[in-house]
């Protein structure tokens, strides 16, 4: 099944149940070029400075930190259910250990705009530019939060990305529904 | 026709689409406990920290901010299109010199766990208390958007609401789409 573009506000329902059912995949390439998939919980996705944009958090402890700040671009794809296992791999192992795309068996989607692929197994992926980036304030932060979510101190990053394009299988919302 | 508590994912279009055709209204209390209504055309929605969030942000020189740095909470109100008027009003006029509240004939709607009301006549609104703030960073924005939406270097402050409540019309979706 080959993917399609569509418009980035035409699925809103099943990225959002993706995102509490185990997770989205932020893939970002490192240094040599090698994409690497991070599951994710927590994003949000609306209008900034009149561009569609998805905004996602990164520890600075995590590989997908120096990827992010290199190459300055990212992809969210949206897993099918039946891909729990590599969603629940990409968010449990590190790229600096481990070749979590081969291992997934995931297939990279290029386009020219960004150099971060999509996955082809996944039925949707936002293609995005990093416009903006700025960080959780500890001082600004509601304290039981600080508490809950940073015992390290290890705050996020905000990486706030353009979507440039959206491919998803002609198929999506059947497919990820059923 | 009474306003029922929904989830907060339940409708995703139709806020998308106001904010989008004319915006949504964020309404907060001044030091005097009058609800100022703002109309905001950028916005995100989604899950940080765990928790459902709404990020709206406010530029320094306007009163809504003032507001929203004294009470830490907010509204955002999706509008019927048929309350287009009143959306211009409050997206033209200043709080500083005008009750756009009234002059609208808007009806506020309290809730116990937020000062800042929702407003009756718009079919659906997030109630949210402020857990969160950071600044627009120039340094680490998009030159060319600095340029489009900064000539005077009024930088946005985000201010990440937790959405504790959402109210909607029982009829909201379909008086929404007609």
């Amino acid at each position: 099944m080959g993917k399609v573009s569509v418009g980035w506000q035409k699925f809103l329902h099943e990225p959002l149940r993706a995102l509490q059912d185990g997770g989205l995949l932020l893939t970002s390439v490192d240094a040599t070029g090698r994409p690497n998939p991070m599951t994710i919980g927590w994003a949000s996705h609306g209008i900034y400075w009149g561009q569609p944009v998805l905004v996602v958090m990164v520890r600075p402890s995590r590989y997908t930190f120096g990827c992010m700040e290199m190459t300055g671009d990212f992809t969210v794809s949206v897993p099918y259910p039946d891909l729990s296992e590599q969603v629940a791999l990409c968010g449990t192992r590190s790229g600096r250990n481990t070749n979590k795309f081969e291992e997934c068996g995931f297939t990279p989607e290029n386009i020219d705009a960004v150099r971060s692929p999509g996955i082809e197994q996944c039925g949707l992926t936002y293609f995005c530019r990093c416009v903006h980036r700025n960080d959780v304030l500890p001082s600004q932060l509601d304290e039981s939060l600080v508490r809950a979510c940073y015992p390290s101190d290890d705050f996020h990053r905000f990486y706030y990305g353009q979507i440039v394009e959206t491919l998803a299988d002609e198929d999506f919302s059947e497919r990820f529904n059923t």
